[in-house]
């Protein structure tokens, strides 16, 4: 589950500390472009931080296909670092700050799941409308229709919304490339 | 993501083909007894098959605790590992056999999810009822309510209710014991 050279260094160059939610999503963004470009993955990256003081603790990004393994999407890749980081598998254990994933967009269904075994305290996403899957083609997947509230029932707070065009404009870029775009589940 | 040292040794002491839904079942169902016993992860198990001739690609066990990772769930490391042995991020890909995922109950919110994306083409489960989370403590997570259908749609056939009593057997020894059940997305 190694991440692409380029992560490292560019981990190295952010701050320790991204106080706002802006600066936390801004750098998510940035990741997801990069990983696109490097064509190191899909355009998707995921970020967890402590929630409060806003301290980076991982960045993760998509590396389905040259990994070739179908869960290595950025919210899987960036919740196993941060629980080997942290040494722990779950980041709402006592005794932690709370976390929290910052994501360039709303979660497929399968991390959806997995954000909720992984003990964060809430969940940013720059959008969760159509947009992604329209501009581009990538299908994710049955969530639970009543997805936020589930998520809001386990204490778990979603903000929606934030940067949502800079996202958008990633998901563009990746769609008006030659890139493949892999929907496993037509089977 | 390494499987614990026994997995090994036992996986060399089945046959190569399983031929029988019987057969494979209850060989994941015993994988997920002997993880609880020898105190390497949770009571589950599951398995990656060859559809139609029953050749078994590998037999993965839940890791969480070990491994300090919410994701290690046994169906996202069969799937993980199945991929790599087969070398694609798409189990359903052009020029593959179809592949069939078989594990002791029907899959947490996360790896349904997984499932998908994987590229199998049907999906055993030993049952789908109340009695996983009632036996052991899990709170397995909100999956879709309609779950089977839009597997169904998406080309993945369900088998459901085989060896329910020997999987429950497997939760009621797991929910007697002290064994400790993480359930993370309390926060």
């Amino acid at each position: 589950m190694t991440p692409p050279d380029w992560v490292q260094s560019e981990l190295a160059q952010l701050p320790a500390y991204l106080p706002t939610l802006e600066e936390r999503m801004a750098a998510v963004i940035r990741f997801s472009q990069l990983n696109f470009e490097r064509q190191t993955g899909g355009p998707f990256a995921a970020g967890v931080f402590e929630e409060e003081t806003g301290k980076l603790v991982v960045i993760g990004v998509n590396r389905v296909m040259p990994l070739n393994c179908s869960s290595a999407h950025a919210e899987i890749m960036a919740l196993s670092a941060a629980q080997q980081i942290v040494r722990t598998y779950d980041l709402g254990g006592p005794g932690l700050p709370a976390h929290q994933l910052v994501v360039n967009w709303r979660p497929c269904a399968m991390c959806y799941g997995a954000l909720i075994w992984s003990g964060i305290r809430s969940l940013v996403i720059a959008g969760s409308g159509p947009e992604l899957e329209t501009l581009t083609g990538f299908d994710e997947g049955p969530i639970h229709p009543d997805w936020q509230h589930e998520l809001t029932k386990r204490g778990i707070r979603v903000i929606d919304n934030l940067l949502r065009d800079e996202a958008c404009a990633v998901f563009r870029a990746f769609g008006q490339s030659n890139a493949v775009v892999y929907n496993g589940r037509q089977g």
